[in-house]
């Protein structure tokens, strides 16, 4: 038997937004935010589709978390701290209670985990796929968002963590057969991002730009390029790859191209190069600086010998 | 030839966010939004699917416009000012552009009308139905919001406009037969839904508790009672019908139990009776009392010879 939505809210929903009396425990039309008068209020919202973003065999607390993380990582690269967040759950006629029981608890767990309450949102019957929406609201000190459009020639262009990682793990997920003490790895990067909320917090009033890697390094270094007018050479040696991807064939390409990584990509003015090695302890991330910024328009990549590659692939997009 | 999603967002969506400069011309990770200190923050999220909320064939106008005022009829029941809006659009294949392009047409058209913009969201490819959600935000002053869970026993039970209207014109678009001059108002109502923001506005400090008339009157007051811990006994013969409805078989069935009407439900302390009048010619919509909140509990529809009435049907749910 399947739930009807008011059991569904009561008894699986509800329980996420305790402890966030503006939620008004999911009982009323809308939820109450307050914002300090000193803080801006950061929104974004996404969407994932079974089939298409998330497979029907995937985990539903991976679900769950990955959806969750995905919108964190939006408000880390605005350097904005997790408040609160809505949920859409358009629900086909086949999924199981179960399903939904074990995405609440995989909701459960990472709002723990990161500091934020569910507030609100709608659940809907769809003919069509399990399609789940997610809009998350954080604060950040008034003035000190990190944007796109900040990018000034002659700064160093930096990324957190390990980039290709995700788009490895897909291609093992689909087929890709490799040694198997790689594939926890890589897989768990795939499905399991980790939103860089700290690093977002530390560059606050350092970064001079930021984004998540989500499209893939060239595509989200493009639009950081396109929004501060800006060029940047990079090269090729300093992308940063993991031990797992490192020996593995297209790992570059992956790197380059690849979705999902969910890294931080910033740009830092020279004079700050010296706080990195204290920024990355403070965030609990390598950085790597991958190249600079420049006046002369376009994206370059250096091969290992300091020539241009052409690059045929520069991200996927999503329809 | 489908647009991408870059370019759908660029030439469709970019538009509706300029004016409103946080929401960084749709084109950073989220948006900013600032919340005077002397305000809270008011967040609902919805979401209606192809098939299931609107049909295949109603024009996107209306799709957008309806999306659209269903949110803010959500703010006008909490008292708030709209501010902002994101949207997700999940987007089968065979959805041509011209949709997309009247649906934002329709977008353009009531966020000027009601005085928000749009400032961030996603589009997504999906293989089912088309499928819209949309996250509003509102500013209420700071206490000043109007909840569910106010209404004390021995107070009036209000409601806007006229009731059943909404649920009789979609009983026509299925194929009710009516008299030919009784179809564009009725079909008017399910289709362009009116919030009742100035409503909102002028019960502010006023009424108890207030809800819109979403999913019928019955279910709806029984949330405001079950939020408020009260009863309340309405008669059916104060119902508001509209001159349309009025003669139609069932028009009382569709004022008690019908959805989609969006008028505003509040109770009202009786000391404030005498302010009715002045209400309805501020917020431009007649109000009528239906009846009174109790101390026993439980909802009692009297008739008209103010005989208790069974009810069976209290309204419908999601799923």
């Amino acid at each position: 038997m399947s739930l009807g939505e008011f059991e569904l809210i009561a008894r699986l929903l509800r329980p996420l937004a305790s402890g966030f009396p503006g939620a008004l425990e999911l009982g009323d039309d809308a939820a109450l935010v307050e914002v300090p008068s000193d803080r801006q209020l950061v929104v974004a919202k996404d969407a994932i589709v079974e089939g298409v973003h998330f497979l029907p065999d995937d985990p539903p607390e991976l679900v769950a978390g990955k959806l969750l993380r995905v919108n964190l990582s939006d408000l880390a690269a605005m350097g904005a701290d997790p408040l609160a967040y809505l949920t859409v759950i358009a629900r086909p006629p086949h999924l199981e209670d179960r399903w939904l029981e074990d995405f609440a608890r995989g909701l459960a767990d990472d709002q723990a985990r990161f500091g934020l309450h569910l507030i609100g949102g709608d659940t809907v019957a769809t003919p069509g796929p399990l399609l789940l929406s997610l809009t998350v609201l954080g604060l950040v000190p008034r003035g000190a968002a990190l944007l796109r459009s900040g990018a000034r020639p002659g700064e160093l262009v930096c990324v957190s963590g390990t980039l290709g990682d995700a788009a490895m793990g897909l291609r093992i997920l689909r087929g890709l057969a490799v040694p198997e003490e790689l594939v926890p790895p890589l897989v768990e990067r795939y499905r399991t991002p980790r939103p860089r909320l700290a690093l977002g917090r530390a560059l606050r009033g350092l970064a001079s730009a930021a984004i998540d890697v989500s499209d893939g390094l060239l595509a989200d270094l493009g639009h950081v390029l396109e929004r501060s007018s800006v060029g940047a050479e990079i090269e090729l040696a300093r992308l940063p790859l993991s031990e797992a991807a490192r020996g593995l064939p297209g790992a570059r390409s992956c790197a380059l191209s690849g979705g999902d990584d969910y890294e931080l990509l910033f740009t830092l003015p020279q004079q700050h190069e010296g706080l990195l090695p204290e920024l990355a302890t403070r965030a609990g991330v390598p950085i790597a600086v991958i190249g600079r910024t420049t006046t002369e328009p376009g994206l370059r990549v250096l091969d290992p010998e300091g020539r241009p590659m052409t690059i045929e692939r520069t991200g996927w997009r999503h329809f």
